[in-house]
């Protein structure tokens, strides 16, 4: 049996709700074809962060890993494309962190490509119903940050791993300023990108154009 | 026990789906505090959507009317503030017509407003966790052409009646470039407002502050 | 020689700067052809801004008047369509007052239609190279409050009056969040605007279709 | 006297306007404070458009090369933070190729950062009153690839260079749909990110946090 590690931010600042905490609640008790479901909790905190998403890899020792943050403002899912090597936080991350164009890896690479099967993903999302695209940005705070630090962790691993952003949930912004998308379209979303994962085999080095 | 009706719009042009048109079929077997609803399904051309809607007020006999379309763009359920005395169609409805700059009612004043407490429906509903927000224009299409239609035949009527403009579906636009709701939450939405309707007492003439 | 009147909002809060009250400084040495520009400033105060403006159509005897405001977040010069009877304040006027749904005119209609040639306007800007479109709503802070106002004051004059809405000027969010135009731009999308209206006969009441 | 090369993109398909063409024609006879401006017209086709520009620093042999495109619906200038190694077109470049999610340079690195000082560029910018931003997505057209390939032949170069995304002109938009900037802006802003890039020193490998 196959399996995928789903990790999501804890909450942040004193906002108690975050779309990618519910999702992995409620993910953590399910099952996929030919694999289950290992969730983990990451703290909205700089290296913290990265360390807690490695420390469930060795412990879970997962085929794939996806790791989930909220993009506030998208109406979509989104696959993200790629992790680049910069820290540059508009605001403070929970223990204060607040880099200004700092690396995350000072001897790394300026950016590294998603091994997720992120076309794939985005196109089986779509028949399903659920608003899905591909992103090119995933920003440069703590969810590139986690991003860029887990793919430079698995650089040499046959582990696949990308970041999702999510959208903020209803109740996040009742007056209508921002688009939403309930958490039950979240977490069948994140689902079904877990087992395109899983199911995808071939070359999915630059995270793209083959649809398995 | 009082009834409400809710008037949702029939499919448009070749698109199969209308988040209105599903509302409607999922409201009609349900039961408010106090009262019951009766639905009404509406053809996109001009006269006859208010001809649909009046035909089915006297049919029914409602204490409320709720007239319902689509606001591709949106996030939240918009309550319609005002109704204005013209048609000015981007598009052709589904007979042809595409009037501009027309009125809708030769010698009607420029503007109803809704009678519908739209400020409480509008704090209900948030209140509940689902995006929602007062809007000031309807459009110069066949949702404003029904909504000052509607309101026009029910000026000097007790009926309360206004128009709520509701996001698009999840599955109408995969891509993720417009906001979308789940139908779950437009038709818990629309109950929250129609019960709101039902409920509030008092001067609801300029549609507005007062929350009952 | 005829006379337009364009009335511009002096400044809001502590914004040192206003599109509007810009505008005006350079259009009040500006002619038209077949008719000088008259300008004036507008408190931004809700009683007080009609009354500023009645004074100056009593002392100039204009035969069209301009009433302007910024819309930010807009893209483009907007000739309103309908100004509706409603004080709705979502921040207080330079006075401190925030009326919440009160009437402009306790025993006015809901809604006057703008009396200028606003499809004419919106067509002669668009063919110059400036961003412009009709709108359908002017909110309900001050630009309305006045617009109505005035429309309320020349209901049954011969003087044509509308509200143009303007876009933020690039400084005024260099931060690029929001859409802006230039200076210049304006000033010339607004003198536009006051040439066709003083340019087009015919029945404008409801101030649209016709192109002059 | 040093040198600052300038490359715009030429037409694109049927369009008779690109901002950076225009741009171009009337920064080509200007001067900076210690340097000289040279411009290069880019045909909007993959390979060419790399080999293009390379020629122009072959030619000229400037310090400072800024590569620059339009991005419609951006309302700044937008000084980009990273090239990425992939074309996935949206549609074709100007000679039919849409290549989906192949590697621009085979063996090359998944992403380069630009080498101009972006953020002191940003900071200047906006103090003179235009809107600036980093961006962090050149998107994945022919924009990244051009911005991509001349990193990528620059890379072991002390000449710096990076890519400028600029807004729509007025008229490409005149709808208002879509935030534009006037071309005397765009061509103030391209000026003063061309002498901030001669003018400073010091690292600005990872393009950011310093300001000179």
């Amino acid at each position: 049996m196959k399996k995928v590690l789903i990790a999501g931010f804890d909450v942040f600042g004193d906002n108690p709700l975050n779309p990618g905490l519910e999702a992995i609640k409620l993910l953590e008790s399910q099952q996929l074809e030919g694999a289950e479901i290992r969730v983990c909790k990451v703290p909205v905190t700089r290296y913290e962060s990265i360390d807690t998403v490695i420390s469930a890899i060795e412990a879970h020792k997962p085929d794939v890993v996806l790791t989930v943050g909220l993009a506030a403002g998208r109406s979509a899912i989104t696959p993200e494309r790629v992790a680049i090597n910069i820290d540059d936080f508009r605001i403070a991350d929970n223990k204060g962190n607040q880099p200004i164009d700092v690396p995350i890896v000072s001897d790394g690479p300026d950016a590294y490509f998603s091994t997720l099967p992120i076309k794939a993903i985005t196109q089986r999302v779509q028949e399903r119903g659920f608003p899905c695209q591909v992103s090119n940005s995933a920003g440069t705070f703590v969810c590139n940050h986690l991003f860029y630090g887990v793919q430079h962790y698995l650089r040499n691993s046959h582990i696949k791993h990308g970041f999702i952003h999510i959208p903020l949930l209803p109740e996040q912004d009742v007056s209508g300023t921002q688009p939403t998308m309930s958490l039950e379209n979240i977490v069948e979303g994140l689902k079904i990108a877990a087992q395109v994962a899983i199911t995808c085999d071939g070359d999915m080095k630059i995270g793209a154009g083959k649809i398995c």
